[in-house]
């Protein structure tokens, strides 16, 4: 596989299935000095982990975080940091089934068929259960941007199916359970899916994750630009089918003096770029927007087939999230928060003697 | 900057200024045993090359690409590939304007944010010029991937600004200067594009690039899924702000009993996904598709700064594409190329005693 | 930090200090379908464990590895391998000395140097316990390689202090407490060991170690060479100075006619080369031999600094290894079977379709 | 192959085989505003270069490198620097032998194995005239630890064959055609090279590389130790077999009391180190020396086998070098520097905030 690891010089590696006893990582490149508890890492956590509200899968886990290595007397020592989550819920019921069909739009068939083997409990390795580590190291990076360079990388729901907000206010996003930035339309979210929960059905939904603050010049042209890490870091999240950043999709139908932002001495007057240009981070917030497919594991049957190639018709049974979409902010900021401080690493190992030869501008607030 | 590489296993390292002497790049991990010359990369290189047609750019460069190392007696030896393009129409112009003030929507103000200094000659590092290199090493991988595995990589334009094709023919697409799979819309496109040029504006375009004939099995989850690598390669083309797999963005608004791709034992019934389950591939057609913004580069006045921060009307001159998009469709199907060659040798890798155990599902036909 | 994998497509990643509650680490990339039990791993560990005999530190650990991820149902399923030890022997002391004080060739002073902060508790990450994990991580390599390639990898010692062996047999290695190959010398080793011991001092070692049925192909010129992969994975072995392969420093002093192996039909007639030419595998056995110093760790004092830069004089106490190579040996095989595992793949991956055009010359024997 | 790449933020990319048009590289992550010219990199390539006396291969090539990208008004800009060298002297005889008989001690045999196909004309890519874009990537090394770092690296041959200095003197080693730090012992040399070329063997040789001016923090443990990269860089230079760190093999022996450096308020007293602790750089001089074998191109004649297994005798036509140590001073120096850099720029990522909390140990002087 050796797919497991993300960054070059902040690298995260995960290891760890559904069911197995326990999720684990290693963030290595950490720098020295940051002070850094559990309870850190706890607060992301909590705010991804399942059965929250009723609009989450119901699987119980407390999702508690050991810090096994490079903290020492409450500071990071620049040293590999482990990680481990023990699996708590993982309810022993019969699998034969799941272990002999393939579930439409799932990874079972893909698995299987790259490896001639899979573990079928719970989705084994292609759960969204293994994001709970993401989240931990991500909220390492999260503490050491705020704290060292101000950046502050914050999410929310902005669409779920066909509802999108009618106001934004970020003050909002954790006051109810859906990370949605508009009080007014939570009703109808929470009406909504009720009845799709009980339908039996699931829906997609988009996630925007932002970030404020970032310093100019982090991203590293052709490749490693910012955006296309940015691009790569939330694709590889379970459900992505797109990425946007700025205005994304829309810039189609733009014309160039609509799309470009022009510049002012007191800064940008718009942020279509979305706070990259050239695949350099401009000083404006950074912005992306990723679209999650609907939950393939849902009751109601599907055409399909079994091992042995029979069609078959597929039901899924257990708990799941009838919208993966809820759940995934955290893990969106998470891996944004993953690209900064990477990039902040290798920005700073090769310009360390740059000094701005101008007067930064400064980023027009923008949500 | 340390950025210039892209893949693992068959890496592409390219350098080059849009007015340096030359552009250049390294293809390293091309297995032995392929015929192969300069002929088979001009062919996309000429696809991709400027003054074409009336709507690119009128800069002049043939394009030609030299072979230096790698390949003997007409076959490549499983060491590195050198490759060469000389710049031929750098036109040597003032370039004061430019040097003191940053063009909006150019990477102009982020490239000496990060550097401190820039090679502000048509663009430098930034120019979408780099991407000849690309194109050239994606057609090493084209003619591998067709001639061993039967992979086959088409792109074509998907939409240019509120245009979108009312018809679909794969033949069409390199029968007309914007690979537009619909021939009767082309009239509409050039008089479109005509009173564009002239109006000194530009505007946006989506591009669609598909793979079919791709085995079971590409992929590294959990990092480096297919999909996010895919979206790593399309980011990292100039101009594109948006990537999406299979259905995408339009994912938000679909349920799971939508979404979901039935099987059955004569294959998918649809491809949603776009190819790619739990970040491995299916066996159907990868379908991805980009969003390229409108070029920055207009005559039309936009307001900027200079180096010192004072405000600054800026025009462009010089020669420049209305329409980024149209030129991308083989940059694009170049870095899907470049995914799907690297994830073959990393997937050959690790499972080549993994024999399938079930019969591959044919992939239904699909554009 | 960031430098704690190994690999690149087998990739090794540890965490783990010396009185932390665990050391651990993630086995990314290793192929389906392998059995596999804790047992497997188990075997490797006890030969490096401490406490094995008089003549090693006398901390107590049992050293017994989970695997939490990564296996099902007895074999492995393609995703990563996570992997973990509890430390059990951490004695709680007094390390305000240590704390405040460089042991004189030790790593206190540089790790200090690099990160303003260190663990000083038994050497932090800085201690040789870190190898646990390797020779875990490398017991899976070995067993994919014997069961699949026909691959053995064995080591020994071939010299400790001034002593070295009168004779060779494999048989003996593994039938006294200092890997030695020669049953005649070794009472006189634990003569001169008991001696050292009382004395307070330590000594240095070299270790060979040998793999034997290794295919030909195996190695990436120009810079992932096998033996220069090989350099870097020995000399990142703790206390290791040197690393030589084949004839090694001894051909400084040979003619060409004295160094070259001859090649004949029923194969070569020396190995002088170790198995490696331009990087790359003969099929001959790889021979690599290292030095290893003498531990820093006595009991006489010496003289060096404080934190404030004041003179001092330091008496190392605790338990420590009078000779520190007489445990690396199976470390040393670790390291080989991680980087034939890692080269194996990466080669199988370019080369799957290369048909040997000539027959395999048979190795010759040689220890 | 995908091993032609050396670096991780500092990263060197190589491409050329011995007899074709020309050599090339790519130098990626070079810090923006460093003053530089292709003469720069004429001096170490000179110093390298063939036919610069009697002792060495006489093929005439002027090695006159061109940097194409990367550099704008003098100074580099941070984004890649292209490298080309063409090949002038590539004599076309007849290459019908060489191609159906493997040389014994070449890369001939293990090079058709792994690939299939080989380019056997003047060893293609296992030609040491590869190293030629080594020496200029290193000359930018070295030029920029030397002009920001005030380190500086230097070598000198320290055996051949039999043969050792009598004294020291850095003045001496760019005044006679060994490099050779001795110049009693240059007539010695002279007579002993005359006698070797006219038997028609060759003879191996010794280097030793030196930085100085090193500051402390350099490396990263856990894998990629400063040594241990050092290591791997050495041994990836055509024909070394064994690399030493400081006291190197000679620890074998050594006690405890005898090898560990003493440190004082002054500074280190001794150098068994190497300058390297734990794998992170101390401030002293950094010190390593390779065994590099007697070239197997010689006249006189060997036993082989052709491609297709049977037995012949072969005998090395064409120039080469009687002895390669020669002219590896220079290349052990670039491949240094170029590990240098590279942990320059990653650990500058890491720890830019950490300030020293002791004092800087003054390293002494040592050749």
């Amino acid at each position: 596989m050796s797919g497991n690891s993300f960054g070059r010089n902040f690298v995260v590696t995960t290891f760890g299935e559904s069911h197995g006893p326990a999720l684990g990582g290693i963030v290595d490149g950490c720098p020295p000095g940051l002070e850094l508890s559990a309870a850190d890492l706890q607060q992301d956590l909590d705010r991804r982990k399942p059965g929250q509200s009723r609009h989450t899968t119901q699987r119980r886990e407390s999702d508690r975080v050991e810090i096994l290595s490079g903290v020492f007397e409450g500071r990071t020592t620049g040293t590999p940091i482990g990680l481990l989550i023990h699996n708590e819920d993982q309810r022993s019921h019969d699998y034969s089934e799941i272990a002999e069909r393939y579930r439409p739009g799932h990874a079972d068939y893909s698995y299987e068929q790259k490896y001639g083997v899979r573990d079928y409990r719970g989705g084994g390795r292609s759960s969204a259960r293994e994001t709970a580590i993401r989240v931990a190291a991500g909220a390492i990076a999260k503490k050491y941007l705020a704290e060292r360079l101000g950046i502050r990388i914050r999410g929310h729901l902005s669409q779920l199916g066909p509802w999108r907000p009618r106001g934004f206010d970020w003050e909002q996003v954790e006051h109810n359970p859906f990370f949605w930035p508009c009080a007014e339309t939570v009703p109808e979210l929470e009406t909504y899916m009720d009845a799709l929960r009980k339908s039996g059905d699931s829906i997609g939904a988009a996630v925007t994750v932002v970030a404020s603050g970032v310093p100019t010049g982090l991203g590293e042209p052709i490749f490693d630009r910012l955006d296309a890490d940015i691009a790569h870091a939330l694709m590889s999240i379970n459900a992505v089918k797109g990425v946007e950043i700025g205005a994304g999709f829309a810039c189609v139908e733009q014309k160039g003096t609509e799309h470009r932002d022009p510049m002012t001495p007191e800064g940008f007057l718009s942020n279509n770029a979305g706070g990259i240009l050239g695949g350099i981070s401009t000083g404006q917030d950074i912005v992306a927007r990723i679209a999650l497919k609907p939950t393939s594991s849902i009751r109601l049957p599907g055409r399909s087939i079994d091992r042995h190639g029979a069609a078959v018709e597929v039901v899924t049974k257990g708990r799941h999230d009838p919208c993966v979409g809820i759940r995934a902010t955290p893990i969106a900021e998470a891996m944004l928060a993953l690209v900064l401080m990477d990039h902040t690493l290798r920005h700073r190992g090769q310009n360390a003697e740059v000094v701005p030869p101008i007067p930064a501008i400064p980023a027009e607030p923008r949500p």
